[in-house]
Order: structure tokens, then sequence, then C-alpha cells
């Protein structure tokens, strides 16, 4: 049971309800982080979300994207697995796996990445903005995770829910996709209706 | 030295430079989280900032918040460092102290949150929206301090630097604060200038 009384809606669509002030701004940079213009598959972007989720042991957010990503992947499950058991032997580019690399040293501590850990992302072929984006995802699923897990919020087992919902999210936006969380619209949207 | 190529800004200002388009929301979940309307108070909002930097071992982060919530305490620099090091013992009300108590389990892992951490705050007279803003604050800050220590950004010693800066954001706020650190603005704006 959610530690505060939220809306019944599955993990951070719940407090995203709750409080529509701060889920503006927790969607748009999920948006440009995980589907904006990037060099980046939106596929690639969403296995270094599920990575860090799967670090943080966050059962949500490791859920739904992966099955996002998996939407974007062909449906390719055992993948996703594979770069959360261990994503050195799983089928991703040298590239990929240097940039996990990254992300998981930063779901520990920002201060772990190396000057190594870069020149290896950049030996192949990592742009700046490349691994910018690649901090900054792993950071941001750090804030995902912990208030997701903070509230704890009602985080179902049930894998068909999560690829049902992945495989929306993947067609449309996070921006739109999150229409349906809103239970209690702003004042100001009211106003404008 | 960054990990990669920034404009020569001191800690998030640097990659905030670098990537408009992600500082906007950065920035945007900042300004509403510790300055929108709400029941706690400025300083006490930068107080749990302060303090999950301050937990995260990220000095940029911990020094200008620090600065910050002591610009909106009538400069009192020794409250901040009390609440650092000791909390319980710090001059702050009950109810504040159990917020603390929850923000610096968030910080660790949300999981650790327990049902007698957000009794004890609700006993304070804590709200359901006060617990909510404060794992949300302490989960963004896990990602803010992720973030500057992940890109090696620069973090200045000297802490007159951080209570000057500290008085201009506590006087203005994040987003008319955080206008200087565009070197290159977005190719929208320009077109709409």
């Amino acid at each position: 049971m959610p530690h505060i009384s939220l809306p019944e809606l599955p993990g951070i669509r719940g407090p995203m309800a709750f409080r529509p002030e701060t889920a503006k701004p927790l969607n748009d940079l999920v948006e440009v982080l995980l589907r904006g213009p990037n060099t980046l598959t939106p596929g690639e972007r969403e296995l270094i979300a599920t990575f860090v989720s799967s670090r943080n042991d966050c059962h949500y957010c490791q859920s739904i994207h992966g099955a996002i990503a998996a939407a974007h992947l062909d449906g390719n499950e055992e993948l996703v697995r594979r770069v959360k058991s261990d994503f050195n032997s799983a089928e991703i580019s040298s590239k990929m796996k240097t940039l996990l690399n990254i992300a998981g040293k930063v779901q520990q501590d920002g201060k772990k990445v190396t000057e190594l850990d870069i020149e290896q992302a950049k030996k192949e072929g990592a742009t700046d903005l490349e691994i910018h984006d690649t901090v900054l995802i792993a950071a941001a699923f750090c804030m995902y995770n912990h208030y997701v897990d903070g509230l704890a919020t009602v985080q179902p087992q049930d894998p068909s829910l999560y690829r049902e919902r992945g495989k929306l999210v993947a067609r449309e936006d996070y921006v739109a996709a999150s229409r349906g969380n809103v239970i209690n619209p702003p004042a100001a949207e009211l106003a404008t209706r």
C-alpha cells in the first residue's frame, strides 16, 4: 500500500496523477532523453534506463522500460533480460557496452566514472552528446526509481500488463501516454477547456 | 577536468549550457520543487536538497544549495552545517526532522522508507503533499548529484563563490538565474527572437 493516498494507478503514474505540477517536468525530461532526436535509438536509450532501474532493483521501472525497450526492438525480450543480467555477453554494439559500463557507475556514484571508461566509449565512437545523455539517463533513473520505491507505489507483478503498456508508450510518446494519468487536472488546465 | 567538452561554468551549469533541451525540464523541476507554492518554506526545502547532496558527497550541489538555504534562513550557515552533520540536534522543527529522516532513506534506497517513518512524520503534522515533495526532492537530488559528478564537472572550492551565487538564486529563481548559463541558445529559441 502506498505511503500516502495516491490515485489507484501503477508505479510512477500514481504520484504523477497526485501532483501534476511535478509530473510535467518529469515527463518532459524522459521525453527529451528517451524519445527526442538522438544518434542513440529509442531502443538503446530504453535499454540504458532498464539496466539502471534493474541495478536499483526497482520492479516497476525495470518492467515498464524493459517492455518499452522490447517493443522498440522487435519484441526481443531475451535481449532485454541479457542486458540486465550480463550486458557484455548481449548482442548489442561495442559502443553500447561501453555506455552501459558508464551508466552502471553513475548508478552507484558519479565519481566512479573514470577517464578510462570515457576513453573506451570514445574509442568505440561515442560522441560527447551520447556520453552526456547516457550519464543523464542513468542519473534520471536513479530519481525515478527512488521516487517510485520511496512512496511504496503499487507495482503489479503480471508481465502482460507491462507488455501492453510498453507497446502503447513505444507507439505514442511519454507525454501523450501520460494523459491517462491525469485524474484531477490542475485548475489552470480546467480553466482553458 | 570534465569528461566531455563543456562550457566553462561550475557544476551543473556546464552540462546545462551544453544541452539546453534537457536543462529546461531540469530547471522546471527544481523550480516547482524548491520554489513553487508550498507549505514547506524555500529554506526548509533547500535544507532537504543540501542534506541529500551531502549524503551523496556532491561538493558542488551541497555547497550551492547550502548557500541558497542559508540565504533564505537569514544567513544562518551554522544551521546548514548542523543539518548536514546531525540534523536531530539542529534547531529545526520536529516535522523537519521526520522529513529529513525520510529523505535520508530515499537517498539510499526508496524501499528503506518504512510505515513507521511515515507515521512519525504524519504525527508531527506532515501532510501527504509534504511527504510526497520530500521524497521527490530527495530522489531528484540523487539525479542532480550523480549527473554533476558523473561528468566530472568543475566544482570550485572557494565558499565565497557559492555564497554570492546563493544570494542571487534566493533573490531571483532557478529559471531566471539559469539564463546566464545559456551560451548557445537552441535554434528554436533563436528563431523566435
